[in-house]
């Protein structure tokens, strides 16, 4: 019974690129993190130690970086499309790569009402995210966000729930539901495509349908967030969402003579719900 | 020659107590990692095992849930004020609180428009720190802020500086300068402030003075910063910052026939400058 | 065109379980951190709110902890399927349960010679892990390690690798050869396996492969350390690796008068290679 | 009423310095992450912007990796006094410089029942540390280690403690006591002691007595600790500790027809206990 190589892939990880526009005196910055990843028929470097086929990771980071400067970052969509495309073309063994950028947002530091020319402060709580997929005849395109922690202070129950020998879960009407969601959308096209009004788009929209929607679950509340995106954008192809159930238990104030009607709660690290779920639409093949 | 017990406190930290005020339909939400310590005579707790001197880390922790209720959140400041006291009150053996609470702020979510009454987003970026110590006879409160993260794309260089036989660095007359900020201001009054008024005027003024310097060197930045602060706030007695040099290197973009005026940039972790400055008053006494 | 649900799981993660086996005074601790999820036919709870066939992840949680003393911890792999198949059978629309387990190793504090009964100190460094997943009508064990750090000081090469117009890097013939090792097996069984021998012995096999092979690319390493496995433990269908490519790169001593033959190297963070491959048997397929 | 610098220090902190000792056949590494910091009359660099007296970060950095190799390793205490003297040396202005050493163990990779010539694992477990304070007539030497989880599965009781309004704890005969230690250990001596020898004594006798002594508290048991030290190494002046409770509670199993004496625990994450204490001499003066 013969020993072989499996699927196997390679790249760097984790490049900080971050690229400043300064053709005028009002500077622009794009803050990213930049992995890449190459598959392929890299066999011999495996099994012989032959590299002869194999693109460096260290060249590969050097590109991430040159390609900063020599097609720069409109988007982080439009810069890994760039990068990935350069990659596989370098590679003659490679059949596919991916590429992954976060990017970091930052505002501009307000001084007497107005935002400063090139002075800025680190925005924080959500990133962006791309993972752009390049193979010789075709390109996925696949748009997200991470580290987005939301919070409704009401509106959400849970109850009616299956039990067996060891639920002791009591019903509510009234918690707070809170997650620390990640959320990737998959494009129907690679071209043509206004990136930044699209992330923007989504983005609001999965912030308001969550904060409008009576919720039953958490569940419930991702297939709203998933449907309302599908709905309005005919060209995002299927959505995925991974939302962490950050509990917020309700602390017992009674034995210090307190009522605690929805008022101070304990927010808990682990363990947390882990919900996971696409929406797709009707034709569409999702996760292998 | 005799062995005895130094210094020593305990308590609970990190404790994570959110306050939700829903008095009315549009909620309020305050959001708090809280932690105290007390100092005092323990000594028979540490060479006795004796504990009737020792309210409970779990009763501290019970009473910052509880406070969070019956006294209220207006503000971090005077909340930790409150918790300090009463656990200061309430072991007799205690000479004093120190209360840390760190503030992690939320958004309300724009919804057509306007702000969701009960549905909020993490803002990310920058914490608010309050450490508020509670003796019997008397109180100092240092309000704060940490992981304020700012960077500067042009405005600032660094030359002129000693030279020995380990020194390579190449003098710079534009770089980019970056940190992640601690600053931590000691008021000289206990009550009477309105701490969320002057949280706000002091973050401006430091964001608005980073912004606005030309930086010789992070020192001299930083001092600039605390100035102005002490200039405008006569009731801030003096304000201590924390300062890590987060490099950005340009990237050599030669080898591949490129030019880099400025434009791109490697982010490094580590290693990392580190400033630590405190700007004070004259008459003013500092770190012990 | 039509919305509907796609793929989808729910579970509870990372419960720390602590399970100390007290039948004798010598203790015996089992430190893990458990997480399950559940997949089938959870729509209606999606698409309706309708929870009626959702075991809550509390009810998962109560689950792990009884079953840590209901069923006991003889090996995580062991634990892991009590656990699924528990969860399956309680979930009547569940047509499918993952549990992993990681497992925090401790050693006996040694007094006088001898580990104390009762005493313990965590031993640090990798992580054993167990992915089990439970089907109605199958199950697969999947051991590991993670957070397995290894370092060859010499032995490694890395030279004639394809070069293109971003290539800078320098063919060496002798570097540091380091990483985090992530290796996760699949065994062919479920049943009837010795899991704790099993994983020492391919532990134990991962590093002498690691330390006796010259190295003319981690993923030569890498496939030599994975078929030194499936050759000496046949009942091992295949076995994946995630390496990061730790790199150290040799200081420039020149500016100071010294030499530097392969003494003093930094130890980078950030960008890091990444090395993804599996190896397999001929008839076995592999990655979805 | 005027504005002045306060107290000020600067310096590059968290330089990763691999140190390879390759005299022989068989290697030995040294895995350090280092920090300097320098204090003395800087006022210009904050005041005017003036760097003539600031031997840059960088410098800081080069001088570290050189004296790795200049110098050497025998110790980190060793390492880091020579790395202080160098940079009080190098900097007129500078009163005093602080270096901080965090030392990462590996262990050879057993092969064939003996350790490997040049193949490293890491240890992980505990971090060895040393702090060296510098000035030009006089050296301080604290060594110590962090990240040292101990855990007692039995011989820890908490009672008889001070009540309040707010006590709910629940007095207990057996518990679990877990701590991730910080222990710091000043030396007497800056000279003449043999670092490593020193560093093994201490840690073992920091285990053995937290095995061997009945708990009342952890702060009991953190006071036996540093007696025991303090006993047994006359040249050790002073102990400090900082020691997390890191609870692990006792699981409800009774809902589910479940006895559990002492064998199922939730390990908790936050909040937690934190105990600080120093163990000193009667004639020494302890924390500022």
């Amino acid at each position: 019974m013969g020993i072989r190589l499996g699927p196997n892939r390679y790249g760097k990880a984790e490049s900080r690129v971050v690229r400043i526009v300064r053709d005028s005196p009002r500077h622009e910055i794009r803050d990213l993190t930049v992995s890449s990843a190459l598959r392929g028929n890299f066999t011999a470097a495996h099994t012989e130690g032959d590299q002869s086929h194999v693109l460096p990771t260290d060249t590969q980071k050097n590109t991430a970086f040159a390609f900063a400067k020599k097609h720069g970052v409109a988007s982080p969509e439009d810069y890994a499309l760039a990068l990935g495309r350069r990659l596989v073309e370098a590679t003659p063994e490679a059949t596919g790569a991916e590429i992954t950028v976060l990017e970091h947002a930052w505002d501009r530091i307000p001084v007497d009402g107005a935002g400063h020319d090139h002075a800025f402060v680190r925005r924080g709580g959500e990133v962006r995210t791309v993972l752009v997929d390049v193979e010789r005849d075709g390109t996925r395109v696949t748009s997200g966000v991470q580290d987005l922690v939301l919070l409704k202070s009401t509106g959400s129950e849970f109850k009616g729930f299956l039990r067996d020998d060891y639920t002791t879960l009591e019903e509510t009407d009234d918690r707070i539901l809170a997650t620390s969601l990640r959320a990737t959308w998959r494009h129907a096209r690679a071209d043509g495509v206004d990136w930044n009004a699209s992330y923007a788009a989504v983005r609001a929209l999965l912030l308001a349908t969550f904060a409008t929607t009576y919720s039953r679950a958490l569940q419930e509340t991702l297939y709203a967030m998933g449907r309302a995106v599908l709905e309005a954008h005919e060209d995002i192809a299927e959505i995925s969402f991974v939302a962490p159930n950050k509990h917020h238990f309700l602390v017992d104030l009674e034995p210090f003579g307190l009522e605690n009607p929805g008022e101070v709660f304990i927010a808990a690290d682990r363990p947390y719900g882990l919900i996971e779920a696409t929406v797709t639409r009707e034709e569409e093949s999702t996760w292998p």
